[in-house]
Parts: C-alpha cells; structure tokens; sequence
C-alpha cells in the first residue's frame, strides 16, 4: 500500500474525531483561533503513528481513535506557541495564530488545544474499559512527552544565542523536542492496542528514532526544500539564527570563506534573497547537508529493527514504510 | 482552628510536594521560571480545597498529596500565561515571569507546569490503585476545568474591548476562569478520597460558588486593598480596563459626574494616581462596592449550604471557614 494513501486515510479518520474535540464553541473567536491551524493541514503523521501502533499489536483502529486525535491536538498546541516564540509568521502556507488574532489569543488557543488532549484520551480509555495501571500509564506518557518537549524548546531558543552549540546538545535538544511526542504516540497507540510491555518499549524507541531523523530531516529541508511543498519559506531558519544540525556541521568544517557566507546571513532577520542563497550554497559545499542526511537514513535503519520483535502485520510494515517516508518526503 | 493556621500548615505539605514536581532541571533557566511564581508565595487555596475535600468524605490528608499540588501547578500556569496577556509586570510582590525572563521563556514556563500537572495526578492515582472509572473521571475534571479556564481568560480579554458587558455576561467569565478550577479542586479531592457521585457533586458546587465569590471579592479588593497585603498594585485593573463587576454594575447606575470620573481612568495605562483615586472614590459612591461585596456573601452563604450533606466532621467545618475567608480576607 502507498504510503501516501495510507497517511490520507488515516488522517481522514483522525479530522473527523478532532472535529469533536475541537467543535464551534463560545467565544467563537477562540474557537477559531484553536482550530485555524489544524484546519490548514499537515500529515498527521503522529495520530498515524498512534492508530499504526496500536494495530501493530493487535488492536483495532477505531481502538485508538480520541488518542490518535489528542497526540494531533497536542502536537498543535506546541506548534502555535512556537511559532509565537519564533515570531514566525508563515507555517502550513497560512498566517500563523498570532499573526492573525495577536500573541494574547494565541497564547489561550495552544493552552485550550493542550486542556482538550486529556479530555479526548480520558474518553478513550474509558470506552475501551481499561485497567487502572494501563490509563495511569498512558497519562503519564503523555504528561511527560509534554514536558521534555517543552525542555526541548527551550533548549532550542538557548542554542540561537549561543556561539557554540555540539553535534551532542543539537541532537538532544531534538530528541526531546520531536522525538519524545512520537515516541509517546507509539507507546500510547501501543497500550491502547493491548500490547506488552515489551512491546510498548520496542515501539516507543521506534518512535523516538524517527522522530530524531525526521526532525534533522528537516532541518535539511529547509535549507534545500521546495517552498510551496514545504508549507515555509526556505531559509527561515537561518534567518532566525537556528543552529540546525546542518549548520552546526557545517560551521565546525567550513572554509573561511564559506563560513562567513553562513554567518553574514544567519540570524540576520531581514537578511536579502542573495545572502540567504549564498549561505546555502556554502553549506552544501561543507558536506554538512549530506552527512545530516546519511544520519537521518541511519537513524531509521535503527527505528525500523525496533520492529522486528512485532508478529507481521500490514501495520507492522506501514510503520517500516512510515520510516522511510520521513527521509523520502518533500514536504 | 484558626483558618489561617490551617491554610499555613496544608500550604507547607503541598509545597514540599510541589518540590517533587517541580525540581531542578536542565536547561535551568526554565527551571527558574517554572518555580518563580510557585516560589513567590501565595494562599495554596486550591491545593487546600482538594485536601479538605477529601478529608470531608473520609480519606486521608496524604491520599490527596500529589493532586492538590497538580492543582497549585495549574493554578500557576494560568497565573504565569495570564500575566503575559494582561503585561501584567507584578503578582504576590515580585515581577512577573515574562518581566523577568521574557515572553517566550514565560510561555514555555507555563506550559512546562501544565504538562507536569496529570503526571504528579497520575502517580497520585497509581499509588492508591483507585479503579479505572474513578481514576478517567479525576482526568476529565481537571482537562475540562483546564479548557473552561481558557474560554474564560479569552471572555475576559474580549470584555476589555467591550462598550457594554452585562452582569450575566460577566458571572459567566468568572464561573469559568475561577470557579472552574474550585470546582475542580474539590471535585478531584473528593474523588481521592472515595466519596459517592452526591458527594463529589455537592463538593464540586461548594468549589465553584466559593470560588465565583472568591474572584468578586478579589474585584473588590483590587480597589478597596492595602496594595502590600494584596499583593499587586491597587487600581492596576482600572488601568487594565478590566470590565470587573464593580465597574460593570457602577457604570449601570453612576451618576453623569461619577461616569465620567471612572471612565477618565479606564484602560488608560498611564493613569496618575489622582485620577486612578477618582475613580475608586466614584465606584464607591455608587454603592457597586457594596452590592458586590453583599453578592459575594451570599454566594459563600449559598457554597456552605453544599455542606449540609457531608457527615459531621473538622475537615466540613474547614470547609465552611475557608468560604467564610474568601471574603473576609485582606489579601
């Protein structure tokens, strides 16, 4: 099967149980505000990772269903505080939440998405009749993918005023701001599937390792992307003076020459169309964009072994073809 | 018991378990910012209601531990995120965390508490092994307080652009941005401490009555208070624009001269302190002061009403001095 079909049915099921989480309600303003982004899309490659896993295991979809939408809620929330944190204006090709109702709004719409992902799983676990220990667990994944994302994000805005950030601080900066919400959708879809506790293991680390790839992956996006595949404007991290993995790379091995084209333009905001060109190119030609690919695709080869543990599936090989795509996609 | 007393002694055990949730952590300055406003003080009303609240229905002080101080976390988000929107620069006599660290940092701050507020309520219900029901239920109450929260915080922004807001209007905001999480708080404690549905219900109304009253008090206060017990600068709402009952029921009623007096005031961040005295002394002569003062009484009277179910005991009486001190208190 297609992942890209795959991706759009799942997504499909997901939207039509966000719509009961996130319904019209007063003030509609707010409402609004909640629901603009993720009306504008996105893979919801995280509900997907929930509803997959939970079928890796044994379980059916429509057992993973207000979970699958909660992680999609969750991964919203921290979307719109970051986008005001990183006054981005742009993201899904739409105006961010801030751009449009200010800082104020924005800051309620993320805090009432991340109230709703606790209301949506407590329904689900209910449904399914769970046994204590398993909801507590659950809860607790959740909580604490939560919080080392937020640990993440901050580790994040730290690094653009640091001079020198290491390979080893970028990657577990990334690791907690990416990799723990979808190793947290794996373990919850997992438990909610009836898997073992090994196996919740298994997947969860599956979900970390590609999550990290899929993260770094784009960081290399956006400094080689298609910007109307991208949903961002390319070089906008470098504009915002984020020390990627690419550029952290590229700063430790760059001719003089190349190093201060990379310098003149990042962090510089109003930076021209040629700087930012000119920085690229001198970030490729440091190889850094290459090696931050062949890390990716390493770090999927280790996601994928996680699997093998599982008994064969159709979902056991979408969450191998899932894999691939983070270091395959264009968008 | 003197309530004070009581408050003071519940206060030292919810902020040693708040130590467990809350520790030091990397990166530090997060951590900082997390524990700023916990650290500043403030009354542990919230924390306290879920203790009493369980005791009231037979459980124990320590069954509770880990939920009362989920609570205060929560409490504290909303407080750190509130600030912001309102550029709030003092609560509980010391600088806001956005003053202090800035507005993204203060973002992620708030977030960071709200992620650990259902991991400390996870392993609170982990430890008493409650049954599965009864542990979804404690989840959902605190989510949806959570978002009822947030829909109230956004009422109350909407109301500073208002022309008119009506009294029911502004009942509805404070049920939602207050009495929510009172309600909650005794809901939870009463659910940790094995009370039946009709407890958990009648505690439940006592939380949000208590907890409405309280914030029309706190109304009051913010332009009757001694600026040092109150802890943030009295008239700050009249320079904010808040839309609070006082003004809402004055301005229905105040003569043309008082009108002008108050409106001269409103919203204007640069008020001077004569100007700001003008208006109090307007408001007061309306007799708004007074109406909502008498209101907020007999909504405490109304809250102890919710009592008369619970069996005899020190943690009902607790219960029924803690409404009396909403609003008999200074602070």
């Amino acid at each position: 099967m297609d992942v890209l079909k795959y991706l759009g049915d799942r997504a499909r099921l997901v939207e039509r149980e966000i719509d009961r989480w996130v319904p019209t309600f007063e003030p509609e303003v707010l409402a609004k505000a909640t629901r603009h982004l993720i009306d504008a899309g996105g893979k919801r490659l995280r509900p997907c990772l929930v509803i997959t896993a939970c079928e890796a295991v044994g379980g059916r979809t429509e057992d993973a269903l207000e979970t699958a939408a909660a992680i999609e809620l969750l991964h919203n929330f921290t979307l719109i505080h970051d986008d005001i944190m990183d006054r981005d204006e742009f993201r899904r090709n739409v105006k961010t939440v801030h751009e449009l109702w200010g800082e104020p709004m924005a800051i309620i719409a993320g805090d009432a998405l991340f109230a709703k992902v606790f209301e949506a799983a407590a329904e689900n676990v209910r449904r399914l009749n769970l046994d204590g220990n398993r909801i507590t667990e659950l809860f607790d994944t959740i909580s604490k993918a939560s919080f080392e994302i937020c640990r993440g994000q901050a580790m994040d805005m730290m690094f653009e005023r640091m001079e020198n950030v290491s390979e080893g601080e970028y990657m577990e900066m990334v690791a907690k701001k990416t990799g723990a919400l979808t190793e947290a959708s794996t373990k919850v879809g997992a438990l909610l599937g009836g898997g073992t506790p090994e196996q919740v293991k298994a997947l969860g680390t599956y979900g970390l390792l590609m999550g990290t790839a899929f993260q770094i992956q784009d960081d290399v996006l956006g400094v080689t992307g298609d910007r109307k595949k991208f949903g961002k404007p390319i070089g906008s991290d470098i504009r915002e003076g984020k020390r990627t993995l690419v550029v952290i790379r590229a700063l430790s091995s760059a001719s003089k020459k190349d190093k201060a084209d990379i310098l003149r333009a990042l962090g510089k905001r109003n930076a021209s169309e040629q700087e930012i060109e000119a920085a690229i190119h001198a970030l490729s030609r440091t190889g850094a964009i290459d090696y931050v690919s062949e890390k990716a695709r390493k770090l999927v080869v280790e996601a994928k072994k996680q699997l093998d543990s599982l008994p064969e599936s159709n979902a056991r090989d979408m969450l191998s073809a899932l894999a691939d795509f983070v270091i395959e996609r264009e968008f």
